[in-house]
């Protein structure tokens, strides 16, 4: 796996207040110091007047030391624009926590993902409040973690699987069907960086139990949303959803079968489009580039 | 026209509470009265205990004259069963008034249909509270009513408005984009019998407005929902709906325009539906044979 | 797991030229004796003539011994109507064998499903003309045989394989992405119980790359097709399909990847039917109970 | 409706060989002469190394006068990098003829929403080989020209058509479900500028009668294509499709219905983004900017 390593590449990610010229500068900063621009999508929100741009170039020729990009740009671009910015390096692999309950559907689509190396990840750890999938774990070589969670020590536990993140220094979390409230504490220290899948098309049937209310409710459609979490429950910024018809014939038991092939579907595409750095968060919404 | 008349058939819709030997004596009492079964298709709620059926059958060697079939029907089967049923026949062809507002689409979309013989359906008037579209109902050579309402006098109106839906022996009314909120006295006139269409996926974004709500909780899939009216607002059994994908990119307007695609077909859908005698309602819940 | 058995039914799929009384009889045969119909289905194909019914029923308080209920209704029912039908008991698990070559997503999505229990089937073996994916037989501990396939050698490696699937006495096979064409004469050893994936929306792109086809002519939306495999290559009654939206920004990978979701979904969809006796052949199309 | 004209802006799609820069050339052209950029995508086909941008901006305080617009882009910009470009104005209305046959629900789509002012489009002809539908034309106060065709007068009658296409300075023509093949020398006469919908999920199906082979395939989705007309029939570049789902339940007939609401959302979807300059073709497929 050493030889024939992947072209380098480098991504930025960056948000402003629109004004004119800005697409020119950023283009020019990067023609200017031999950077070949193979990826540029913008977007402008016209409601609140700002932009947005992802752009990837090429490193091979770059006059500019990778340790060096980030100043230079927010020195030279950046601070002209009142720009937020982040930048990727795409030989960065990032590090993914799962944390799973009693359902193995989604855990197992992102397994076998990871293992068919479709995805540029590593996935040192699994983090369960229940015991029944740590099988799954062992079938991958996963280091395994069993955080039984009560009302009394939800604190002291959450606590224990920050401390675990930050040892094997997680670069962000996919809830895989994990049937646990993080708290407000937990969310802050991964900043979107928890991915939740709900099984729901919200925000129809936020919280427990949705594809009974889907039933009861007597919707044609169901469907499974992916998203970044943050302190109110199922109302985070939104990454992916896709449904599926119904129709009366299907039990809740159906539902919940049909549902499950949306959800880990729904739930990869969103870590993978969360892993190629296309997702960028502003006012509770995403822009995902394409 | 005169010339081959379609074949008639009658077409009983029933439910009851389930139990053994339902079907067998549904397709007995028809088949014994020389009645040719051409579709059949029943439903067993196993959650509620409800049987459902539509069964269709025609009527050219039918044992029994048209104008005894429900009282037999009712003697021999349906008493047996406590069971709830309508009798249509083909023939029949109902009467439709259509509610309309400002915009155009659906009730063009509607008029389309009717205009090139698609539904077996008569068109005796359209209802507006607004006088922008009576060119649309002047195309179509449709009498057009005018009756504006205001938190006054929207009891008269309204009775005014069943008078003539009477007068002119109205069995459903469409709210083709109707924007204004029917009384539970009119509602009541026409129980299960008024079909509105909601532009929003419901649960989600009930009331007033919901492509603005759709686009700032920034989901990613927006859809329209074709109910029957009910006393509560968009509550009603839903008979139809549809969604289509939307992204980051698509502002307000966009999303007003892509959903207008979606509530036509939707609402048209629903109005055949009815018109085919598809439709059981239980429990808030529609039954929708295929 | 020997506690709370599942309630034991029998099913019957069946078919014959159409004529009136079907239904009543055949739930007559099985009210008379003393069988709940739970489930009851059925289609007319009025171009052709020909009469379809899946049905099953609880055994419990059935009169007629299971092993007798075969001749029963053969010659009370079928024999009057001319009709093919195949019974099967809902406690008999079927054994589905699995070939594959070297990508891993279909495997992966079915295993997962076995292992949970989704599924009411034991896979007692895989099969593959390649090695790359033993691992993952592996994983779920399930007997891997590798048939390398060259032109010189296919009968004899064949023959092996029927003699295999023989002594494991499978049921069914499942084509999970295996890249090898079968010859007319393993195929008509399971005729209608080989269940292949195509990646793409037959009949368009049928045979090789079918991904370089559709970025080639610029279709809007790529597909996959679950069918049964018959003599002439993807051209076999479909069982499932389903289709996704793409557009000009993507390369032939990410349509790869983005049908490669779409395939495993499409073929498990496919199997689960097959499992649960929903699919009846006809003049090479499929009627799929839902 | 003389006041408050809409904000003027220019449109430019371009495409020339790949190379560094261009993104940073164009937009700095822009932003020099005080054009306000609101809308930018651009697109690289890595395979072809084709580099493609659809870019607009507001006219209010740019530099160039309208008529000078495209020499100087020409000049300064297009010359350096071997491109083709198209400058557009979006105050300039395009003029759609609209040819039809028999079935109507295409052109009732078309002109529900030109008469409800949806779309930026005058349609001054309506032309069709059959007199049916001359009461649609005529409904919306459209001049209907009748050019009955037959192999013997196929070559006059195409000449007198396009003689009254110029004569209207039509800009492009919209087939809505035509039936009557075009000669090359007529399609020569538009290149890219005639829009047909065929009702087949292409390359699925083309010619004749696509509703019979996909119910004859069995196949478990239908669809419809919108493309440019080329000489090689059903076979130009394509602008949109969509699909819905069947089943075994559905007739021929069924099939024709639920297609048609296909059929003229898609070639209405097709019309706009023609109108809106979203569209750029190369090597038979389209670059659609969203």
């Amino acid at each position: 796996m050493e030889s024939q390593p992947r072209k380098n590449t480098a991504i930025l990610l960056m948000f402003c207040p629109d004004q004119q010229g800005i697409v020119a500068r950023v283009t020019e900063f990067l023609f200017n110091n031999n950077g070949n621009i193979i990826y540029l999508d913008q977007h402008v929100d016209r409601q609140d007047g700002i932009f947005f741009m992802r752009i990837e170039w090429e490193l091979t020729n770059f006059l500019i030391p990778d340790n060096k990009i980030s100043d230079f740009f927010g020195t030279q671009i950046a601070a002209k624009y009142n720009m937020s910015y982040s930048l990727y390096f795409n030989d960065q692999i990032p590090r993914m926590a799962i944390f799973i309950s009693k359902m193995s559907h989604c855990v197992y689509d992102i397994l076998s993902r990871v293992q068919a190396n479709e995805w540029p990840v590593s996935v040192p750890m699994i983090v369960s409040n229940h015991t029944e999938l740590e099988h799954v774990a062992k079938q991958f070589n996963i280091p395994f973690y069993h955080f039984p969670v009560t009302q009394d020590n939800k604190d002291e536990q959450e606590k224990k699987e920050l401390d675990l993140l930050k040892k094997n220094k997680i670069n962000f979390v996919v809830l895989a069907r994990y049937m646990q409230i993080l708290s407000d504490k937990f969310i802050e220290a991964y900043p979107n960086k928890i991915i939740n899948i709900h099984h729901s098309f919200l925000p129809a049937f936020p919280g427990a139990k949705p594809y009974h209310s889907a039933y009861k409710r007597g919707v044609k459609i169901i469907g499974a949303t992916s998203h970044y979490v943050t302190s109110e429950l199922d109302a985070g910024p939104i990454i992916e959803q896709d449904v599926t018809r119904i129709s009366h014939k299907d039990s809740v038991k159906k539902l919940i079968r049909k549902g499950q092939d949306l959800e880990k579907i729904v739930l990869s595409t969103a870590v993978l489009l969360h892993l190629q750095r296309r997702i960028l968060v502003y006012n509770n919404r995403t822009v995902v580039f394409s």
